[in-house]
């Protein structure tokens, strides 16, 4: 594990702060492969996130070692923390006498204190950071199962989304927890760049990444920045240019407008969770989720 | 693990396969808890496609303690394959001296036979497999990080996509390896049901799973029917209309019409993978790949 990821608190780690600090950025990112494109554009993208004068804090699932898998053990009873994740750990639950209810049971074990650290340091990370870069290779159109499963495990009830422990306030979308942050998607992927243009076959790329941009980041109330697709990415002739567009992105991450997901509680939704009938009237889909 | 988590070859297992066997159905299902909603309909499906004759193979990715985590083992060279996985596994690759490449490793490695059991073991399913269910909760909107890790590890190159090993034929949609499959979501959600609905604002389902239903069932060349969701997951008071409704989805898996996405080879798309200029004029978004 490389410097890079461990949690930079407090400005000790003088490699990854400068003395400037303008606002701290934590890049999560999953690729098996340090010597990758990938790769590259991590290191490439830290150095100057730091070098512009960024905190920069850092989560390499693969090198971590990440485990993606939400189980039990994440929402273990207080009394069973110290010991291994058992059946036993659910059997006191409010919610769940003698089963595992994923939701209430890691919220439960959320406000009390007793999740897996590995689950509260990330958790740390987010809460410290003002924006999240979230970088991969498309497989499958989607994210890495490894890094699908940060989001199952460290965005949990309490946290992320549901009721606020302690007022109640409903944990969503301009009301989410992470209001104020902004979140840039960058992700290689094979195919060749129309592919996912507005009439790609492999789909529209706002439109593919929905339930990432809007589902998960605008839902806990970031804001979101149109994506980085690097495509065609076995076949890259001129790395310079790809790296060029990295940094552009990165100099414009707390200036670039963010696309404009509706509000859910200004009226443009019912309490059903319908768009209201009259926005967007006799129209349909992901899109009309988005201002124009 | 259940006997129901095993393979059933050559009809050995009596209590899984009918007398009157009409098609092979694989159940591919992803919950950490058995005595929840999703165990329920899990147990209901796989009795009922049995009772009407079907054998049914089955992979509970929990109960297997399936690991998702896609990694350079899954590309060990053949002179490595019964030692641990090391960079050393990768040093002779053809495409990748000393560094790991996802796609052309894991190919060469399922050319050559040494990928690991676990993934074999689920390859062979589904190439036995008419039909595939793939049933989940709806975490973030997408699939379970364990559940993704199936794709990510079974779906290899030479398998489900790229080019054939012996014929060099492209596996894509229409000229895919699984055509002749049939593939079912049923997925449950929190969610009231109006939010996935046309203008709900979870996403309209069938366009917010875009990349499962068409960027990897139908890539592969399966047919897609329509998901099958069930929403309100935790406030069901009445059991007995959604397992109704699962019966009724199954009875009909191999006769109902499939999404009619359109086929990439017919003169629909460009070269460059983008809609023809002369199909839907005009239009953009994931929803022009259906036909309407």
């Amino acid at each position: 594990m490389s410097v890079l990821d461990s949690l930079t608190l407090g400005g000790n780690d003088g490699t990854m702060q400068g003395n400037d600090t303008l606002s701290t950025v934590l890049w999560l990112s999953a690729h098996p492969e340090p010597r990758s494109l990938n790769g590259s554009l991590r290191s490439v993208g830290i150095t100057h996130l730091h070098d512009i004068g960024h905190t920069v804090l850092t989560s390499d699932l693969y090198a971590m070692g990440w485990d993606p898998v939400l189980r039990s053990r994440d929402g273990a009873h207080p009394a069973q923390t110290d010991g291994p994740t058992t059946e036993a750990a659910d059997t006191d639950s409010v919610h769940s006498p003698n089963r595992f209810r994923v939701s209430a049971d890691t919220r439960s074990a959320h406000i009390a204190g007793t999740q897996p650290h590995e689950i509260t340091r990330e958790q740390e990370k987010l809460r410290r950071a003002d924006a999240v870069i979230v970088q991969f290779p498309l497989w499958w159109y989607g994210m890495p199962a490894i890094l699908k499963g940060w989001f199952d495990r460290v965005f949990v009830s309490g946290f992320a989304f549901g009721t606020d422990p302690a007022s109640g306030r409903r944990l969503r979308f301009e009301q989410g927890p992470f209001a104020g942050k902004r979140a840039l998607v960058v992700t290689t992927l094979g195919d060749r760049p129309l592919a996912i243009g507005p009439r790609g076959k492999s789909g529209e790329l706002r439109e593919l990444l929905f339930g990432l941009l809007h589902g998960t980041f605008a839902y806990t109330g970031m804001s979101v920045l149109e994506p980085l697709a690097v495509p065609s990415a076995d076949r890259i002739d001129d790395f310079d240019a790809v790296r060029d567009q990295l940094i552009e992105r990165l100099d414009a991450l707390f200036t670039e407008p963010a696309i404009a997901y509706r509000p859910q509680f200004t009226g443009d939704y019912t309490p059903e969770w319908e768009l209201a009938p009259h926005v967007c009237p006799g129209e349909h889909g992901v899109r009309i989720h988005t201002a124009s």
